[in-house]
């Protein structure tokens, strides 16, 4: 086994070597520049890992990680154009540097390169990946959609919220697991529960997220902390926030999740106030730390040698101590 | 063997049983709204007539023939989008009844679908089946790349031009071809041979799509008449045209396609006058017939019966014969 450390270089390097200087170069230079941005890599990660947890040497899975990393940052393009926003990982998103039209295609083009990386393994197996691979990019665009459709809505319900996130974050994170599973042919009952571990991983990664970009340090979280604030983003802490107030702060919580004003100190402030007061910020924690529960039990399941999870564990404490 | 017609009806029968009641509604409605828009559905009759030329029953190609439909109405989706298009098939584009988001999420999940269609194939088949469709869309997205790149530039050759629409229309009628014969698993010379024949007919194809935008019948073309005049679409016609012209026409030719009159009905007339005093009108249907020549020159040498060679000779010729 390796660190996650070693795991993020050998990935840099694999990816270095792809999309050199591919023509046309408006379709290939958003994508490299897009991937050059970096990010944690933890998805494309846990491919590498979960395929040394059952057994196979990581190389086996480097094409598969990078289907993933490439699959996720597509999805980050085309967001990124829904949601208007200028700015991804620091930098400006690739419809801001070019245009629309560049983001749609190379977005497009990402999706289709996802599936060519899987091409380098015998047929059952790329049969296999293949399968996985598009239930799973079919059910991050219905999360996406449901999160669209969430926007218009205001009697969105816990459970719904949670549904949408499985299926725009939790799913990816658990096909990128259950791919290195499969890569390494374990058993079917292994690859489903390596899934659900990081299903439960997901769910606490993307809760984490929440609470991170209200609560994060400004310092060390990378994007601008009340980003979901300003944008009236109606995650876990607002709708708990919400169902967890008198009628007075549920009202003035949805009038604040109503309006843009052009400085949004104050608001930050208030709302951050309301999400602490009403208890939803403690819930969210609780909610983080049971679904990281959830993932340990799965774990306790898995036909691998204690190390191994201990491994995982720490992997997954170490993803929900997290700061960024 | 069956006729078109006969293909037409297959595929709409089994399209109909295709996404009827899935959530979220948002993304599947305009899914099933693209593809309910009808069209010729050229490339998917394609598909299982090469299956039946390739001595497989048209039933096992249906769901090849399906995927390259819906890829098909995939790239139309985004490329409506970028092309800034209110109608298609006379109806309301996606993004125009919808929204740009809209179009761009059921875009990405058609790709998706498309690829699951795959599925129903057993592995090796699947892998072939894949792979093939992987090279094809990648290849579709570069010639729309290679299109939108060429919109800026006053300096596009004929050989650029005719790559453009060989990668943005062309291979994908190969491919679509070439599917069939991988289903009926023929012999590789075979299915390479009905891929080169696709190429050229697509290539064809292509070019009388072009011809028919200036010099169709209003009547029955079912798209604007002149469309391509008034968005100053450098195609085939305009590049021969200026090459053909002496330098005043060629000049004034290179004026009408930079600019943009309210009413365009003059700048039709006078551009589609200088299409045929040039000779590029004469130009374009030779160039037209010389592809179709070149698909059957690849038809005499393939393995099959003579008449199947005929039956796809005559799809050829009404192919080319059409006037919509």
């Amino acid at each position: 086994m390796h660190s996650i450390y070693q795991y993020q270089g050998f990935l840099s390097e694999y990816l270095q070597a792809q999309y050199e200087t591919k023509e046309p170069r408006n379709l290939y230079e958003p994508i490299r520049y897009i991937l050059d941005l970096g990010g944690k890599r933890i998805r494309p990660v846990l491919t590498l890992m979960s395929a040394e947890i059952f057994d196979a040497p990581y190389q086996k899975a480097l094409p598969a990680a990078l289907a993933v990393e490439v699959f996720h940052n597509f999805s980050l393009v085309h967001d990124d154009i829904m949601d208007d926003a200028p700015l991804r990982r620091g930098k400006a998103t690739v419809h801001e540097k070019w245009n629309i039209n560049t983001g749609i295609l190379s977005g497009d083009a990402m999706l289709i390169l996802a599936y060519q990386y899987f091409e380098q393994y015998e047929p059952v197996i790329f049969r296999d990946l293949a399968k996985l691979f598009s239930k799973t990019a079919l059910e991050v665009c219905e999360g996406q959609q449901w999160d669209v459709d969430f926007e218009e809505r205001n009697d969105v319900t816990i459970p719904e919220y949670l549904m949408m996130i499985q299926y725009k974050t939790a799913v990816l994170v658990a096909a990128a697991m259950k791919m290195g599973a499969i890569i390494a042919e374990t058993t079917e009952e292994n690859a489903n529960l390596v899934y659900d571990f990081g299903l439960n991983l997901g769910l606490a990664f993307q809760l984490q997220d929440d609470f991170l970009d209200a609560f994060g340090d400004p310092e060390t979280f990378g994007k601008q902390v009340g980003g979901d604030i300003i944008e009236n983003k109606k995650t876990y802490l607002y709708l708990k926030a919400v169902a967890f107030s008198k009628e007075e702060e549920a009202k003035e919580l949805r009038y604040l999740f109503s309006v843009q004003p052009e400085n949004s100190t104050d608001k930050i402030e208030t709302v951050k106030a309301l999400f602490n007061s009403s208890g939803a910020a403690t819930a969210t924690q609780e909610a983080i730390q049971d679904f990281t529960f959830e993932a340990f039990q799965t774990l306790d399941k898995m036909n691998i040698s204690a190390d191994k999870k201990a491994m995982l564990k720490s992997f997954g404490e170490n993803l929900m101590g997290r700061k960024v």
